[in-house]
Protein backbone atom coordinates (compact mmCIF):
# COMPACT_ATOMS: atom_id res chain seq x y z
CA UNK A 1 0.00 0.00 0.00
CA UNK A 2 1.66 3.47 -1.11
CA UNK A 3 1.57 6.53 0.98
CA UNK A 4 0.89 10.07 -0.06
CA UNK A 5 3.27 13.22 -0.87
CA UNK A 6 1.83 16.46 -0.28
CA UNK A 7 3.94 19.07 -1.59
CA UNK A 8 3.13 22.08 0.51
CA UNK A 9 3.67 26.31 0.52
CA UNK A 10 4.56 27.07 4.08
CA UNK A 11 3.57 30.69 2.83
CA UNK A 12 5.82 33.70 3.00
CA UNK A 13 7.51 33.59 6.65
CA UNK A 14 4.77 34.46 9.25
CA UNK A 15 3.20 31.01 10.31
CA UNK A 16 -0.35 32.71 10.74
CA UNK A 17 -0.23 33.31 6.88
CA UNK A 18 -0.11 29.17 6.55
CA UNK A 19 -3.26 27.78 4.74
CA UNK A 20 -5.85 25.35 7.02
CA UNK A 21 -5.03 22.56 4.63
CA UNK A 22 -1.41 22.81 5.36
CA UNK A 23 -1.56 22.92 9.27
CA UNK A 24 -4.14 19.98 8.92
CA UNK A 25 -1.32 17.74 6.39
CA UNK A 26 1.58 18.48 8.45
CA UNK A 27 -0.39 17.48 11.66
CA UNK A 28 -0.89 14.26 10.26
CA UNK A 29 2.27 14.04 8.23
CA UNK A 30 4.57 11.09 9.58
CA UNK A 31 7.56 12.36 7.67
CA UNK A 32 8.28 16.43 6.54
CA UNK A 33 10.73 17.04 4.15
CA UNK A 34 11.16 20.94 4.57
CA UNK A 35 13.71 23.87 2.78
CA UNK A 36 15.42 26.41 4.22
CA UNK A 37 13.21 28.96 4.08
CA UNK A 38 10.32 27.27 6.49
CA UNK A 39 9.51 29.18 9.30
CA UNK A 40 10.08 27.05 12.71
CA UNK A 41 7.01 27.48 14.46
CA UNK A 42 5.62 25.98 11.00
CA UNK A 43 7.76 23.10 11.10
CA UNK A 44 6.23 22.68 15.11
CA UNK A 45 3.08 22.24 13.61
CA UNK A 46 4.36 18.50 12.40
CA UNK A 47 4.02 17.01 15.51
CA UNK A 48 4.07 12.95 15.06
CA UNK A 49 6.25 13.38 12.22
CA UNK A 50 10.15 13.00 11.81
CA UNK A 51 11.54 16.45 10.08
CA UNK A 52 13.97 16.50 7.53
CA UNK A 53 16.17 19.05 6.21
CA UNK A 54 16.61 19.08 2.28
CA UNK A 55 18.08 22.92 1.94
CA UNK A 56 20.12 23.72 -0.51
CA UNK A 57 23.08 25.91 0.70
CA UNK A 58 23.36 29.51 -1.63
CA UNK A 59 26.29 28.95 -4.78
CA UNK A 60 25.57 24.85 -4.44
CA UNK A 61 26.04 22.41 -2.01
CA UNK A 62 23.52 20.82 -0.25
CA UNK A 63 21.02 18.20 -1.06
CA UNK A 64 20.61 17.64 -4.84
CA UNK A 65 17.31 18.02 -5.91
CA UNK A 66 17.59 14.01 -7.14
CA UNK A 67 18.35 12.94 -3.44
CA UNK A 68 15.17 14.62 -2.33
CA UNK A 69 13.24 12.93 -5.30
CA UNK A 70 14.80 9.72 -4.23
CA UNK A 71 14.09 10.42 -0.27
CA UNK A 72 10.39 11.34 -0.64
CA UNK A 73 9.92 7.85 -3.43
CA UNK A 74 11.35 6.60 -0.54
CA UNK A 75 9.01 7.66 1.93
CA UNK A 76 5.91 6.94 0.04
CA UNK A 77 6.62 3.43 -1.26
CA UNK A 78 7.35 3.23 2.80
CA UNK A 79 3.79 3.63 2.98
CA UNK A 80 4.68 7.27 4.94
CA UNK A 81 1.88 10.23 4.63
CA UNK A 82 5.05 12.55 3.20
CA UNK A 83 4.87 16.09 3.36
CA UNK A 84 7.58 18.13 1.40
CA UNK A 85 7.43 21.60 2.84
CA UNK A 86 8.71 24.51 0.85
CA UNK A 87 8.67 28.36 1.64
CA UNK A 88 6.20 30.29 -0.10
CA UNK A 89 4.33 28.46 -2.96
CA UNK A 90 5.80 25.25 -3.92
CA UNK A 91 4.81 26.05 -7.43
CA UNK A 92 6.82 29.39 -8.33
CA UNK A 93 10.38 29.10 -8.46
CA UNK A 94 10.23 26.25 -5.95
CA UNK A 95 10.87 23.52 -8.35
CA UNK A 96 7.92 21.95 -6.68
CA UNK A 97 7.03 21.06 -10.59
CA UNK A 98 10.00 18.81 -10.91
CA UNK A 99 9.00 17.17 -7.64
CA UNK A 100 5.90 16.13 -8.62
CA UNK A 101 7.04 15.04 -12.06
CA UNK A 102 9.53 12.61 -10.56
CA UNK A 103 6.71 11.37 -8.50
CA UNK A 104 4.33 10.60 -10.79
CA UNK A 105 6.81 9.07 -13.13
CA UNK A 106 7.44 6.65 -9.52
CA UNK A 107 3.56 6.11 -9.59
CA UNK A 108 3.37 8.23 -5.87
CA UNK A 109 -0.07 9.75 -5.36
CA UNK A 110 0.38 13.30 -4.50
CA UNK A 111 -1.10 16.27 -4.32
CA UNK A 112 -0.10 20.33 -4.38
CA UNK A 113 -0.99 22.55 -1.72
CA UNK A 114 -0.47 25.87 -2.78
CA UNK A 115 0.71 28.70 -0.35
CA UNK A 116 0.91 32.66 -0.48
CA UNK A 117 4.08 33.27 -2.20
CA UNK A 118 6.23 36.14 -1.05
CA UNK A 119 5.78 37.40 -4.44
CA UNK A 120 2.40 39.13 -3.66
CA UNK A 121 2.20 38.89 0.08
CA UNK A 122 6.28 40.77 0.59
CA UNK A 123 4.80 43.95 -1.27
CA UNK A 124 1.37 43.47 0.23
CA UNK A 125 3.01 43.98 4.39
CA UNK A 126 5.15 46.52 2.95
CA UNK A 127 2.04 48.53 1.65
CA UNK A 128 2.66 47.95 -2.10
CA UNK A 129 -0.25 46.49 -4.08
CA UNK A 130 1.06 45.12 -7.12
CA UNK A 131 -1.56 46.05 -9.45
CA UNK A 132 -3.66 49.29 -9.02
CA UNK A 133 -5.56 51.28 -11.30
CA UNK A 134 -3.83 53.75 -13.71
CA UNK A 135 -0.13 52.40 -12.10
CA UNK A 136 0.29 49.08 -13.23
CA UNK A 137 -2.50 46.93 -15.27
CA UNK A 138 0.01 43.62 -14.82
CA UNK A 139 2.64 41.89 -12.66
CA UNK A 140 5.91 40.29 -13.86
CA UNK A 141 7.43 37.83 -11.41
CA UNK A 142 11.14 36.61 -11.96
CA UNK A 143 13.96 35.32 -10.45
CA UNK A 144 17.28 37.25 -10.66
CA UNK A 145 19.38 34.13 -10.00
CA UNK A 146 20.95 34.51 -13.34
CA UNK A 147 20.72 37.39 -15.67
CA UNK A 148 19.60 34.55 -18.30
CA UNK A 149 16.48 34.10 -16.36
CA UNK A 150 15.21 37.66 -16.09
CA UNK A 151 16.43 39.24 -19.17
CA UNK A 152 14.12 37.08 -21.63
CA UNK A 153 11.03 38.25 -19.90
CA UNK A 154 11.97 41.49 -18.92
CA UNK A 155 13.64 42.65 -21.80
CA UNK A 156 10.36 43.05 -24.30
CA UNK A 157 8.66 44.82 -21.05
CA UNK A 158 7.74 48.34 -22.10
CA UNK A 159 8.70 50.51 -19.25
CA UNK A 160 6.52 51.31 -16.71
CA UNK A 161 3.75 48.92 -18.41
CA UNK A 162 3.61 46.29 -15.30
CA UNK A 163 4.99 46.06 -11.84
CA UNK A 164 7.87 43.77 -11.84
CA UNK A 165 8.50 41.18 -9.04
CA UNK A 166 12.17 39.75 -9.02
CA UNK A 167 12.53 37.10 -6.10
CA UNK A 168 16.12 35.86 -4.65
CA UNK A 169 17.48 39.05 -6.30
CA UNK A 170 18.97 40.97 -3.95
CA UNK A 171 22.55 40.09 -4.99
CA UNK A 172 21.94 41.27 -8.65
CA UNK A 173 19.89 44.51 -7.72
CA UNK A 174 22.83 46.62 -9.40
CA UNK A 175 22.84 44.38 -12.55
CA UNK A 176 19.27 44.24 -12.66
CA UNK A 177 18.54 48.05 -12.35
CA UNK A 178 21.60 48.67 -14.66
CA UNK A 179 19.86 46.24 -17.36
CA UNK A 180 16.20 48.50 -16.92
CA UNK A 181 17.79 51.78 -17.35
CA UNK A 182 19.25 50.65 -20.18
CA UNK A 183 16.09 49.35 -21.47
CA UNK A 184 14.67 53.04 -21.06
CA UNK A 185 12.91 52.70 -18.01
CA UNK A 186 13.13 55.99 -16.05
CA UNK A 187 15.99 56.75 -13.38
CA UNK A 188 13.16 57.85 -11.13
CA UNK A 189 11.11 54.87 -11.45
CA UNK A 190 10.31 53.46 -7.91
CA UNK A 191 12.09 50.65 -6.61
CA UNK A 192 11.43 48.78 -3.49
CA UNK A 193 13.44 46.33 -1.30
CA UNK A 194 11.71 44.11 0.83
CA UNK A 195 13.80 41.78 3.61
CA UNK A 196 12.57 39.00 5.84
CA UNK A 197 9.11 39.75 4.97
CA UNK A 198 6.44 38.77 7.11
CA UNK A 199 9.12 37.72 10.12
CA UNK A 200 9.69 40.38 12.98
CA UNK A 201 13.01 41.21 11.41
CA UNK A 202 11.12 42.25 8.90
CA UNK A 203 12.97 45.60 6.86
CA UNK A 204 12.40 47.35 3.54
CA UNK A 205 14.25 50.19 1.64
CA UNK A 206 12.55 52.06 -0.81
CA UNK A 207 13.84 54.58 -3.69
CA UNK A 208 14.54 54.62 -7.08
CA UNK A 209 15.96 52.48 -10.01
CA UNK A 210 18.52 55.21 -9.83
CA UNK A 211 19.57 54.44 -6.23
CA UNK A 212 18.69 51.00 -6.28
CA UNK A 213 22.17 49.49 -7.42
CA UNK A 214 23.70 51.50 -4.14
CA UNK A 215 21.13 50.84 -1.95
CA UNK A 216 22.95 49.06 1.44
CA UNK A 217 21.37 46.36 3.23
CA UNK A 218 22.32 46.04 7.34
CA UNK A 219 24.49 43.14 8.14
CA UNK A 220 22.53 40.71 10.20
CA UNK A 221 20.14 41.04 7.17
CA UNK A 222 22.50 40.11 4.35
CA UNK A 223 21.65 36.39 4.14
CA UNK A 224 17.50 36.63 4.81
CA UNK A 225 15.42 36.42 2.07
CA UNK A 226 14.43 39.55 -0.10
CA UNK A 227 11.93 40.42 -3.00
CA UNK A 228 12.55 43.64 -5.08
CA UNK A 229 9.55 45.46 -6.38
CA UNK A 230 10.27 47.95 -9.63
CA UNK A 231 7.37 50.03 -10.76
CA UNK A 232 5.28 53.13 -9.87
CA UNK A 233 2.76 51.14 -7.24
CA UNK A 234 5.77 51.52 -4.96
CA UNK A 235 5.18 54.94 -4.50
CA UNK A 236 2.00 53.99 -2.54
CA UNK A 237 4.15 52.51 0.47
CA UNK A 238 4.85 55.84 1.70
CA UNK A 239 1.09 56.59 2.24
CA UNK A 240 0.34 53.13 3.51
CA UNK A 241 2.74 52.72 5.85
CA UNK A 242 2.38 55.50 7.23
CA UNK A 243 -1.52 54.24 8.61
CA UNK A 244 0.46 51.37 10.23
CA UNK A 245 -1.79 51.29 13.59
CA UNK A 246 -0.14 52.24 16.78
CA UNK A 247 -1.23 48.27 18.23
CA UNK A 248 1.22 46.87 15.48
CA UNK A 249 0.30 43.58 14.43
CA UNK A 250 3.79 41.33 15.83
CA UNK A 251 5.23 40.83 12.36
CA UNK A 252 5.13 44.33 11.62
CA UNK A 253 7.23 45.38 14.95
CA UNK A 254 10.82 45.65 14.86
CA UNK A 255 10.95 46.79 11.36
CA UNK A 256 12.16 50.18 10.15
CA UNK A 257 8.75 50.95 8.72
CA UNK B 1 -11.95 55.29 20.21
CA UNK B 2 -11.42 53.78 16.54
CA UNK B 3 -12.31 50.68 14.94
CA UNK B 4 -9.67 48.39 12.70
CA UNK B 5 -10.25 47.45 9.22
CA UNK B 6 -8.66 43.93 7.94
CA UNK B 7 -8.56 44.08 4.01
CA UNK B 8 -8.41 40.14 4.07
CA UNK B 9 -7.81 37.74 0.78
CA UNK B 10 -10.15 34.63 1.13
CA UNK B 11 -8.05 32.47 -1.52
CA UNK B 12 -8.52 30.32 -4.30
CA UNK B 13 -12.52 28.88 -3.53
CA UNK B 14 -11.42 26.29 -1.23
CA UNK B 15 -12.20 26.88 2.27
CA UNK B 16 -9.07 25.16 3.36
CA UNK B 17 -7.01 27.80 1.81
CA UNK B 18 -7.96 30.11 3.70
CA UNK B 19 -4.71 31.62 5.68
CA UNK B 20 -4.93 30.79 9.92
CA UNK B 21 -4.62 34.70 10.23
CA UNK B 22 -7.89 35.15 8.17
CA UNK B 23 -10.05 33.19 10.06
CA UNK B 24 -9.21 34.55 13.67
CA UNK B 25 -9.83 37.62 12.02
CA UNK B 26 -12.84 36.69 10.98
CA UNK B 27 -13.90 34.86 13.71
CA UNK B 28 -13.44 38.16 15.99
CA UNK B 29 -14.95 40.58 13.62
CA UNK B 30 -17.97 42.65 14.14
CA UNK B 31 -18.97 43.64 10.84
CA UNK B 32 -17.99 41.80 7.42
CA UNK B 33 -17.94 43.30 4.04
CA UNK B 34 -17.74 40.57 1.59
CA UNK B 35 -17.38 40.36 -2.44
CA UNK B 36 -19.43 38.10 -4.73
CA UNK B 37 -15.97 35.31 -5.36
CA UNK B 38 -15.87 34.67 -1.75
CA UNK B 39 -16.44 30.89 -0.56
CA UNK B 40 -19.87 30.66 1.60
CA UNK B 41 -17.95 28.53 3.90
CA UNK B 42 -15.34 30.99 4.39
CA UNK B 43 -17.80 33.73 5.04
CA UNK B 44 -19.69 31.09 7.74
CA UNK B 45 -16.45 31.66 9.73
CA UNK B 46 -17.42 35.40 10.58
CA UNK B 47 -20.09 33.99 12.89
CA UNK B 48 -20.39 37.08 15.43
CA UNK B 49 -20.11 39.43 12.26
CA UNK B 50 -22.95 41.30 10.98
CA UNK B 51 -21.98 40.38 7.26
CA UNK B 52 -23.16 42.32 4.12
CA UNK B 53 -22.08 41.66 0.65
CA UNK B 54 -20.46 44.47 -1.77
CA UNK B 55 -20.55 42.63 -4.71
CA UNK B 56 -20.37 44.12 -7.78
CA UNK B 57 -22.00 43.07 -11.12
CA UNK B 58 -20.22 42.20 -14.04
CA UNK B 59 -20.70 45.35 -16.88
CA UNK B 60 -21.31 47.17 -14.11
CA UNK B 61 -24.00 48.07 -10.88
CA UNK B 62 -23.92 46.39 -7.53
CA UNK B 63 -21.89 48.21 -5.30
CA UNK B 64 -19.76 51.00 -6.48
CA UNK B 65 -16.48 51.25 -4.93
CA UNK B 66 -16.55 54.91 -3.25
CA UNK B 67 -19.66 53.34 -1.37
CA UNK B 68 -17.30 50.49 -0.12
CA UNK B 69 -15.22 53.01 1.11
CA UNK B 70 -17.89 55.19 2.88
CA UNK B 71 -19.04 52.01 4.59
CA UNK B 72 -15.37 50.71 5.95
CA UNK B 73 -15.01 53.65 7.07
CA UNK B 74 -18.05 54.27 8.73
CA UNK B 75 -18.10 51.14 10.57
CA UNK B 76 -14.61 51.43 11.52
CA UNK B 77 -15.61 54.70 13.52
CA UNK B 78 -17.87 53.08 15.11
CA UNK B 79 -15.47 51.00 17.03
CA UNK B 80 -16.29 48.11 14.84
CA UNK B 81 -13.30 45.33 13.76
CA UNK B 82 -14.14 45.37 10.19
CA UNK B 83 -13.24 42.61 7.49
CA UNK B 84 -13.27 43.35 3.46
CA UNK B 85 -13.13 39.80 2.67
CA UNK B 86 -11.89 39.30 -1.21
CA UNK B 87 -11.36 36.39 -2.99
CA UNK B 88 -8.05 35.25 -4.00
CA UNK B 89 -5.36 38.18 -2.60
CA UNK B 90 -6.50 41.99 -1.99
CA UNK B 91 -3.93 43.68 -3.55
CA UNK B 92 -3.57 41.55 -7.16
CA UNK B 93 -6.34 42.75 -9.19
CA UNK B 94 -8.66 42.78 -5.99
CA UNK B 95 -8.50 47.23 -5.80
CA UNK B 96 -7.30 46.76 -2.46
CA UNK B 97 -5.39 49.24 -3.03
CA UNK B 98 -7.85 51.81 -3.78
CA UNK B 99 -9.14 50.50 -0.43
CA UNK B 100 -6.35 50.83 1.42
CA UNK B 101 -5.81 54.34 0.42
CA UNK B 102 -9.23 55.79 1.27
CA UNK B 103 -8.60 54.05 4.79
CA UNK B 104 -5.44 55.92 5.07
CA UNK B 105 -6.76 59.05 4.67
CA UNK B 106 -9.71 59.08 6.58
CA UNK B 107 -7.18 57.78 9.41
CA UNK B 108 -8.37 54.29 9.92
CA UNK B 109 -5.91 51.96 10.65
CA UNK B 110 -5.61 48.84 8.76
CA UNK B 111 -3.90 45.88 8.05
CA UNK B 112 -3.85 43.77 4.75
CA UNK B 113 -4.00 39.91 5.08
CA UNK B 114 -2.87 38.49 2.00
CA UNK B 115 -4.49 35.39 0.65
CA UNK B 116 -3.63 32.61 -1.95
CA UNK B 117 -4.46 34.53 -5.14
CA UNK B 118 -6.17 31.85 -7.94
CA UNK B 119 -3.68 33.05 -10.27
CA UNK B 120 -1.00 30.43 -8.66
CA UNK B 121 -3.02 28.28 -7.14
CA UNK B 122 -5.92 27.19 -10.48
CA UNK B 123 -3.14 26.13 -12.50
CA UNK B 124 -1.11 24.26 -9.51
CA UNK B 125 -4.14 22.62 -9.23
CA UNK B 126 -4.34 21.64 -12.10
CA UNK B 127 -1.32 20.21 -12.45
CA UNK B 128 0.52 22.99 -14.17
CA UNK B 129 3.81 24.80 -12.15
CA UNK B 130 3.68 28.53 -13.78
CA UNK B 131 7.57 28.23 -14.20
CA UNK B 132 9.34 25.00 -14.73
CA UNK B 133 13.59 25.03 -15.37
CA UNK B 134 13.83 24.96 -19.27
CA UNK B 135 10.10 25.47 -19.44
CA UNK B 136 9.58 28.93 -18.16
CA UNK B 137 11.93 31.13 -16.22
CA UNK B 138 9.01 34.03 -15.47
CA UNK B 139 5.50 34.74 -15.23
CA UNK B 140 3.02 37.70 -16.32
CA UNK B 141 -0.26 38.54 -14.31
CA UNK B 142 -2.67 40.44 -16.31
CA UNK B 143 -6.69 40.93 -16.66
CA UNK B 144 -8.87 40.33 -19.66
CA UNK B 145 -11.30 42.85 -18.46
CA UNK B 146 -9.99 45.00 -21.16
CA UNK B 147 -7.88 44.80 -24.27
CA UNK B 148 -6.25 47.88 -22.99
CA UNK B 149 -5.11 46.09 -19.60
CA UNK B 150 -3.23 43.60 -20.86
CA UNK B 151 -2.06 44.29 -24.66
CA UNK B 152 0.54 47.30 -23.15
CA UNK B 153 2.18 44.08 -20.76
CA UNK B 154 2.04 41.05 -23.48
CA UNK B 155 2.56 43.03 -26.13
CA UNK B 156 6.21 43.78 -25.83
CA UNK B 157 6.89 39.88 -24.01
CA UNK B 158 9.10 37.41 -26.62
CA UNK B 159 6.77 34.07 -27.40
CA UNK B 160 7.00 32.12 -24.73
CA UNK B 161 9.61 33.52 -22.57
CA UNK B 162 7.42 33.72 -19.70
CA UNK B 163 4.28 31.86 -18.64
CA UNK B 164 1.20 34.17 -19.19
CA UNK B 165 -1.71 34.33 -16.55
CA UNK B 166 -4.93 36.00 -17.03
CA UNK B 167 -7.73 36.45 -14.84
CA UNK B 168 -11.19 37.21 -15.32
CA UNK B 169 -10.70 36.83 -19.34
CA UNK B 170 -12.49 33.87 -20.63
CA UNK B 171 -14.99 36.09 -21.98
CA UNK B 172 -11.58 37.44 -24.63
CA UNK B 173 -10.11 34.21 -24.89
CA UNK B 174 -10.33 33.89 -28.62
CA UNK B 175 -9.26 37.89 -29.24
CA UNK B 176 -6.41 37.06 -26.45
CA UNK B 177 -5.26 34.22 -28.39
CA UNK B 178 -5.57 36.19 -31.66
CA UNK B 179 -3.40 38.95 -30.16
CA UNK B 180 -0.84 36.73 -28.98
CA UNK B 181 -0.91 34.73 -32.15
CA UNK B 182 -0.15 38.05 -34.35
CA UNK B 183 2.77 39.12 -31.65
CA UNK B 184 4.49 35.46 -32.93
CA UNK B 185 3.53 33.00 -30.49
CA UNK B 186 2.88 29.79 -31.76
CA UNK B 187 -0.27 28.43 -32.90
CA UNK B 188 1.03 24.93 -31.29
CA UNK B 189 1.65 26.77 -27.89
CA UNK B 190 -0.27 25.34 -25.24
CA UNK B 191 -3.11 26.73 -23.73
CA UNK B 192 -5.55 26.19 -20.59
CA UNK B 193 -8.64 27.08 -19.57
CA UNK B 194 -9.68 27.10 -15.50
CA UNK B 195 -12.77 26.80 -14.14
CA UNK B 196 -14.18 27.19 -10.92
CA UNK B 197 -10.90 25.94 -9.35
CA UNK B 198 -10.63 24.92 -5.53
CA UNK B 199 -13.61 24.01 -5.85
CA UNK B 200 -16.31 21.09 -6.21
CA UNK B 201 -17.42 22.04 -10.11
CA UNK B 202 -13.49 22.30 -10.71
CA UNK B 203 -13.26 22.10 -14.92
CA UNK B 204 -10.63 22.15 -17.02
CA UNK B 205 -9.92 22.44 -20.76
CA UNK B 206 -6.06 22.01 -22.10
CA UNK B 207 -5.33 22.66 -26.02
CA UNK B 208 -3.37 25.15 -27.77
CA UNK B 209 -3.31 28.83 -28.69
CA UNK B 210 -5.10 27.99 -32.00
CA UNK B 211 -8.26 26.15 -30.37
CA UNK B 212 -8.35 28.36 -27.40
CA UNK B 213 -10.46 30.92 -28.99
CA UNK B 214 -13.19 27.89 -30.25
CA UNK B 215 -13.31 26.32 -26.92
CA UNK B 216 -16.58 25.94 -25.67
CA UNK B 217 -17.39 26.36 -21.71
CA UNK B 218 -19.77 24.05 -20.52
CA UNK B 219 -23.38 25.89 -19.40
CA UNK B 220 -23.61 25.36 -15.73
CA UNK B 221 -20.15 27.23 -15.56
CA UNK B 222 -20.66 30.29 -17.93
CA UNK B 223 -20.81 32.46 -15.05
CA UNK B 224 -17.88 30.77 -12.92
CA UNK B 225 -15.06 32.38 -12.63
CA UNK B 226 -11.80 31.07 -14.33
CA UNK B 227 -8.18 31.48 -15.34
CA UNK B 228 -6.67 31.88 -18.66
CA UNK B 229 -2.97 29.93 -18.52
CA UNK B 230 -0.76 29.97 -22.08
CA UNK B 231 3.24 28.75 -22.20
CA UNK B 232 5.04 25.58 -22.15
CA UNK B 233 4.19 24.24 -18.46
CA UNK B 234 0.38 23.79 -19.74
CA UNK B 235 1.82 20.53 -21.03
CA UNK B 236 2.88 19.53 -17.62
CA UNK B 237 -0.87 19.20 -16.57
CA UNK B 238 -1.35 15.86 -18.79
CA UNK B 239 1.38 14.53 -16.91
CA UNK B 240 0.79 15.78 -13.49
CA UNK B 241 -2.98 15.26 -13.67
CA UNK B 242 -2.34 11.75 -14.53
CA UNK B 243 -0.94 11.22 -11.17
CA UNK B 244 -4.43 12.64 -9.14
CA UNK B 245 -4.62 9.55 -6.34
CA UNK B 246 -7.46 7.42 -6.58
CA UNK B 247 -8.72 8.88 -3.22
CA UNK B 248 -8.77 12.19 -4.25
CA UNK B 249 -9.17 15.26 -2.15
CA UNK B 250 -12.85 16.82 -2.23
CA UNK B 251 -12.10 19.65 -4.62
CA UNK B 252 -10.80 17.40 -7.71
CA UNK B 253 -14.37 15.31 -7.90
CA UNK B 254 -16.31 16.11 -9.44
CA UNK B 255 -13.85 17.55 -12.53
CA UNK B 256 -13.72 16.56 -15.99
CA UNK B 257 -10.11 15.20 -15.07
Amino acid sequence: MSGFVWLVGSGPGDPELLTRKAARVLAEADVVFYDGLVPLPVLALAERAQRFSVAKRAGGGGTSQETIHRLLVRAARRGKRVVRLKGGDPFLFGRGGEEALALAAAGVPFEVVPGVSSALAAPALAGIPVTHRGLASGLVIVTGHGAASYRPVLGGLRPGDATVVVLMGLARRAELAAFLLARGWGAGTPAAMLLAAATPQAWSWTGTLATLGAAEIPDPLRRAPGTLVVGEVVSLAALLQRSAPAAAPEYLQGTSR
